[in-house]
């Protein structure tokens, strides 16, 4: 028997009131360095309700991937979220059109876009034209919209911050992946977008993106500094069988950052909106609590504070969600995991590949008698070291949502 | 090449003393609670015997089928034996007739039953029949007994506790699995059974089943309360290969309890009868000890233990066992592992998928430099958390019975 389809066979109907509560940390693991004086961020907080709940958790350190591989933030949720990372992938062009709101449907083709200079000739001199305002891009973003439809295919295009912008197909007979019209070098020319495989509907894609290219380009042959535009990660968004098929249970996803929301919509989990710090979340969570079964609530300072390289400002924020974390424990849930997408240690500056620390928290999840929340306790944690992609069934099993297995 | 191809190949041949002993406290795993002070039952024994070979040992966390997975008796002993548990399932009626200690063959199809009050009409008023003694029930077995045979099939029945019967078929044409005739809700009729899939075979078997309720009913159709009986987890004992096939080992299965002696008998392991405590398991081995190569011994105290939350009987049970560890020193195992085939935590009253301690002590097993057996200290041993599968190669290495792979 394949385990998804032993998973499925074990499922008990849930109790009236079983919650699942997935709390990320964006990039909350981190190394212990010397200047830190051998401490990570989260070591170094002050955490007294992390600390409270780790008492009674079992910890551990979960593989986002696979050894040594380093996710972006698609791989990263989807193996939070019970789906392998390898099985099911999200191209760059669709990231970047969740990260921007668009409501992609299943199916729509996006890519990546960055305005930049050509010269008369068509040569790129400049591959993000001089990093143009936001305000630049928009008014070249509206000129390009007078291109709403090639064929039969409908073309979205929504500005993104100084030269990043997003282009969206939405229709039949359509599909990626395609080659990049980014020659990654500057003194080459735009390349013919082509598609990458043998199949009719990504050759149809690419024709559809260079006809878009010979009616788009004069639109803004004119402007200066940005008088072109190259296209990257130009993918579909794939067909992912829905959260609720997969583990019957009614998911919300509650994020101040629209990708976030985004890879959880990619799903079929429900997007709550309007919130803008930790604080609202998990008050939206409150609000919600009768309405799903299992609420996906993330939390970005982390990881943009490893990204800039900040210390402080990681475990400020860090400190922050902990003062907060009694807000959300005003009801609590039946199991709480709380965990990273992957790590972004402040000594890197960058997304990583090392294990993020995890803990889980509920009437059956035992003690493991460790009495903080940190990389090093989830080291000795019951937990052990395992793949992203098995939380969701421990957190089920923790609400006891599995039956048996055999006599 | 395959794992098990692999294995194969490095096989060396057993040195003349060559002692493997898997020592199994059913259940033993548990979780550490307030109610408990923090202390598992294996951390609250006094255990000095299992302390001293824990500090020259190395430890580790077993999950018994995957991620979040709560085993049987049946999925859990066949990882400890080295079987894949989602290969090789074992069904509910082979694990009950196994119980009763039927000498099941390979291809005999065995069913649980139950004896349960029909009505007029034959509509279930009540699926257990009162919860009958055990002697009207074999008595009630006698009378069934008078079915021998259904053509060419032999039939078994054997009485078990109350209610409980078992039934076997045993001949040519026939497997599982099928239906239940158990229609699981009182007010309804005994349902006709069916092949589960489109196995000829199995539908040969639903056939001869329900030829055996036609001629069943009406002997027992005067009796009161039980003039009925009600079938489930019909299912055929599976081909397995040999435990000597597959690991080279001539394997003795030591245990008080028929199930586990059973499920040893499946993959060949030769049953060594006429114990019933520990110390007499522990004798039987010492006289045993130079006819065979590896003895699995089953101490079943542990899993009642926790199935009737009882903590400090699970206490008492590990101590008596650490008391009687000398007696099976007496003759030192090259390898000995100490472990469960699943956790049974007291404040669950139930088998858990919380991986189980494993200790495995032998000439090269090196020491974690950790002074008791715990789950605690598990945690923070040499062999991290891996599958149970696995417990039996760990077992063979440590006992040098393998090359080197490659140069």
């Amino acid at each position: 028997m394949d385990t998804q389809a032993l998973y499925q066979s074990l499922r008990l109907a849930n109790e009236p009131n079983t919650k699942l509560v997935l709390l990320v940390l964006d990039g909350l693991g981190d190394l212990a360095t010397p200047s830190s004086k051998f401490l990570t961020p989260l070591e170094a907080a002050r955490t007294p309700n992390l600390d409270e709940l780790a008492r009674a958790s079992s910890l551990g350190r979960m593989i986002p991937v696979a050894a040594g591989v380093t996710p972006g933030s698609g791989p990263g949720h989807l193996g939070l979220f019970g789906y392998d990372p390898l099985q099911y992938e999200v191209g760059r062009g669709v990231i970047e059109a969740l990260g921007l709101g668009i409501d992609l449907r299943s199916g729509d083709v996006a890519a990546r876009a960055n305005f930049c200079t050509l010269d008369e000739k068509g040569i790129v001199l400049d591959r993000r034209a001089g990093r143009i305002p936001t305000e630049v891009n928009e008014g070249l973003c509206e000129k390009l919209r007078k291109i709403n439809k090639i064929g039969r295919v409908e073309v979205i295009i929504r500005p993104g911050k100084s030269h990043r912008f997003v282009v969206v197909l939405r229709g039949k007979g359509i599909e990626g992946p395609l080659t990049d019209s980014d020659p990654h070098r500057e003194g080459a020319p735009i390349k013919k977008v082509q598609a990458l495989g043998k199949s009719t509907k990504a050759k149809a894609a690419a024709k559809i993106i260079n006809e878009f290219y010979a009616k788009a380009l004069p639109l803004i042959a004119r402007e200066h500094p940005a008088n072109g535009f190259l296209l990257r990660g130009i993918a579909h968004s794939p067909k992912i069988p829905s959260f609720k098929d997969r583990f019957s249970l009614n998911a919300a996803a509650i994020a101040v950052y629209p990708m976030y929301k985004g890879l959880a919509q990619l799903i079929g989990m429900k997007k709550l909106e309007g919130t803008n710090t930790t604080q609202e979340e998990f008050e939206i969570y409150l609000q919600e609590y009768d309405h799903f079964d299992y609420f996906f609530i993330h939390v970005k300072g982390t990881d943009l504070a490893g990204e800039d390289g900040n210390f402080d400002q990681k475990v400020s924020v860090i400190e922050e969600v902990d003062r907060t974390l009694p807000v959300l424990l005003n009801k609590k849930p039946t199991v709480l995991a709380i965990t990273a997408d992957h790590s972004t240690p402040v000594s890197m500056k960058s997304h990583s590949w090392h294990p993020q620390p995890v803990m889980i928290h509920g009437p059956v999840s035992g003690s493991d008698r460790l009495d903080r929340f940190s990389e090093t306790n989830a080291n000795r944690g019951s937990l052990g070291v395992f793949k992203s992609k098995h939380l969701i069934r421990l957190m089920m099993a923790n609400a006891r949502l599995f039956d048996k297995f055999g006599a």
